[in-house]
């Protein structure tokens, strides 16, 4: 299903947030399959597990990405995250008890992720924008969350000149937002992703092997037992 | 007028992005004079006209910030402006002509600055963010208009932890955004900015001075023109 599209410098294009995860590679696929070219942006805000960065470079030359950019914003000036501050990382959470906001939460990642997204679709005249949120089987991220997608969506098209000119419709879609993180591990084999290109975990070990312990290793660990499928990745 | 807030780590305190030019700093005063302390953002984006940088230090030391922090986000990579791109400077404009979106409009710029000045305020637990934009007198730039601030805000309070969990009401000040250069010159008078440790020139010269041409020092010269103020930074 080819998209349509009107308008712009680079119709066809999509600009597709690539972290080096599962999700983003899946949701980079998805677009891949509708007919999409993709401009693969990956952001290094000084995580801890930069390991991903090199993920994302895999999986955007799997995917065949017309362009890569990874755009550097060093958030650990802010800090406030388990992530870009020296904040242990939790481990051994029960899936089923990660009903708050962990401190794995960057405050307004996903905001300057998509900040630099629609950036770039602009200057290129794309109007499509990727994002792999999803909201179950999630780590509870506020900016995971369908009502803020879809604010983000409306201040978009009233934050820039392709928008207010008529010109461009952006639009952030987000294929994978509701559904279970089991089904995005079987979207990936039905996409053709290969999933051991991927990076989960927030605290590799000096072995270079994912923890298994946190958040993000139990949310895939759950996913891959629940599709019954090994994870490639997986000790 | 000191505001009231509650909740929050950082009472009293509110985010100001600062370029180093008259409105950011008019904006900062603002903030200080309702009894914030200030928090400066300033963006090192890779513009052209580097040398505001060096305005926007001036400005915080001025303003007796109780931090400030210089983020670096290159857009350059991004490019499609004329100050982030090799694209000529428009020069010799007539105020009267700046109906259209010029070429020095930067992509989703306010987008990226108000997402990182989100995400420091969510980490130091301030809530009030101040950016000196502003929609007469200005240059056409979509991200400058109320309607655009209104709609970031929203996003702004769905994307955040803090916003989710109700401990705080993010807002976005904009003290400036129905009021005209010249008023800018009188507040500035009015609440002791200096304003020759502004800088608004998009192509200074070899000689380091303003240009006087572009659509940035059109405007400045315009706004002190009006106001009966001469301009500390005039030939």
């Amino acid at each position: 299903m080819k998209a349509k599209r009107e308008g712009g410098g680079n119709p066809g294009a999509a600009v597709v947030l690539l972290s080096g995860g599962m999700d983003s590679a899946v949701a980079g696929a998805w677009a891949r399959a509708e007919g999409y070219a993709i401009l693969a942006l990956t952001v290094d805000y000084g995580q801890r597990h930069r390991v991903e960065l090199e993920a994302a470079r895999r999986v955007a030359a799997a995917l065949g990405c017309r362009d890569h950019v990874v755009v550097q914003v060093d958030l650990r000036r802010f800090g406030g995250s388990a992530l870009t501050a020296d904040i242990p990382v939790p481990t051994g959470r029960n899936p089923h008890e990660m009903t708050d906001i962990p401190v794995t939460y960057v405050p307004a990642r996903n905001t300057v992720f998509l900040a630099l997204a629609l950036g770039w679709a602009e200057t290129l005249g794309a109007e499509d924008l990727f994002i792999g949120v999803n909201f179950l089987d999630y780590s509870g991220y506020p900016d995971c969350r369908p009502e803020y997608i879809e604010a983000f969506e409306r201040m978009a098209n009233l934050a820039t000149k392709a928008g207010v000119e008529g010109k461009s419709r952006f639009r952030i879609h987000t294929p994978l937002i509701r559904v279970t993180k089991a089904e995005i591990v079987r979207r990936a084999a039905e996409l053709g992703v290969d999933l051991s290109l991927t990076w989960s975990c927030y605290v590799p070990g000096p072995d270079g092997r994912p923890c298994g312990a946190c958040d993000s290793c139990i949310l895939r660990a759950k996913g891959f037992a629940e599709a019954g499928i090994p994870d490639p990745l997986a000790r």
